[in-house]
């Protein structure tokens, strides 16, 4: 039998709030056994931008990457936000180690062709080195992934951080019984957004078309549940989205998502 | 025997400027054998400062690490810098692991005790974790080490890069023969600054003392040449100070530190 492992991404909103992180960062700590953890963070490096004088370019909700946006991802993903987080961990007794995809290359990309619209330093994952993570989970280190990935000639490519839970999540479970859980500020898909109690428990495909039909899942849930549905196809053993609460196995309040 | 390893520290001079950092990484990458890099970065992190409106404070040419300075550096060291440099170095197909003192509890340190002078968030080096270091070396990784450390406590500190080298060289001489470079803009220790032939080839304990009572070692140079001796004296092979040809075998246009 394969050894769980958990691997978890954090969004942007989870990430900002003190209160929040800190929350999740002791639960996340206390679990037992093989973990993960994948942060977001793109709201704190469109508020940097802001305070540095630049202007966040957006494209139907989705980033461009153009240089000062890469050059402020790097510093806030790779700098503030992923150390940070690395010796919060530390403190807790968790030994997290940060990273980027440039670490040991552990997730290579290529830019992402220009077609109708140039998302500039944005990066398409290639391959990941699961390898390397296999052997620092087995030396007991705990990796802290931020959303930057590398081309291998030098260049840093932003890239979205759901995809890189949902890749890690596929290489590593060659090896592992991985469960992946995506966290954010809400308890799950809600059938209707107004009503925190509309809780959605389970998504099939079969019940996914009818949600993106209706819908209840548009916009950025759309390529969440995509990347959800995916690691489904590609080996992971189970999907979770939820808040910090979902990958606590005393809890069932969350949506699970199934093939 | 003891395998041999390269610990190189470059400065901020030499990180700020594209065509120097080029060459020098160029040549690290070349090197065969165990090596560590570590970076500083001073002076980018000011231009930053600068950049964001804020301003950088020095005490005697030290810096004052109020928590403006720490934001910044957490960015620039542990972001741009560290990133960067790890990034370029997988494309030279060297395997590089960007880290700061807080992966993987790599270097712990403390806050320096407020005395006559705030240093602010200044960390002091009370611990390295060299088994975790030479555990990566034995991977085939290449640790990239920035002017970060931690306190266990969820605070990061930043820490003199020319400190790092030389407690990381002296950890790790147990179980290695440790060369440690120190690289920056000048070909080494010169006798007259305004006459760049004057390079003093080699300094000891006791012509150490003179060059500092004749001022040709001041300031800056002062805690520098500390590290070098108090590496020497805590079992480092060999300490060598010069620009990024120094580590070259083929040259010996460098100065030599030896008790």
């Amino acid at each position: 039998m394969k050894p769980k492992l958990n691997i978890v991404k954090i969004g942007g909103a989870i990430v900002e709030d003190a209160h929040e992180l800190d929350k999740f960062l002791r639960l996340f700590a206390a679990w037992d056994g093989f973990k993960i953890l994948v942060h977001g963070g793109g709201k704190k490096a469109s508020k940097m931008m802001e305070r540095m004088g630049m202007v966040p370019k957006m494209h139907e909700g989705r980033r461009i990457t153009d240089a000062n946006a890469l050059e402020v991802a790097v510093m806030v993903y790779g700098g503030t936000s992923n150390t940070e987080i690395t010796a919060r961990l530390q403190a807790l007794a968790c030994n997290a180690i940060g990273m980027s995809g440039a670490d040991g290359n552990a997730i290579l990309a290529t830019k992402r062709p220009v077609q109708e619209v140039d998302y500039g330093f944005a990066g398409d994952i290639v391959a990941v080195n699961q390898d390397l993570v296999a052997q620092f989970l087995t030396l007991g280190l705990y990796p802290v992934f931020c959303a930057l990935t590398h081309d291998n000639k030098g260049q840093l490519l932003n890239t979205n951080a759901d995809t890189i839970a949902s890749a890690l999540a596929i290489a590593l479970s060659s090896q592992y019984e991985v469960l992946l859980t995506y966290c954010f500020e809400l308890d799950g898909v809600l059938q209707d957004l107004e009503n925190k109690g509309s809780l959605i428990f389970k998504i099939d495909s079969r019940s996914y078309k009818d949600l993106k039909k209706s819908g209840v899942i548009s916009e950025g849930m759309l390529p969440k549940l995509q990347n959800c549905f995916n690691a489904l196809e590609n080996g992971v053993s189970e999907v979770r989205l939820g808040n910090v609460g979902a990958v606590n196995n005393e809890s069932n309040y969350y949506t699970r998502i199934v093939l």
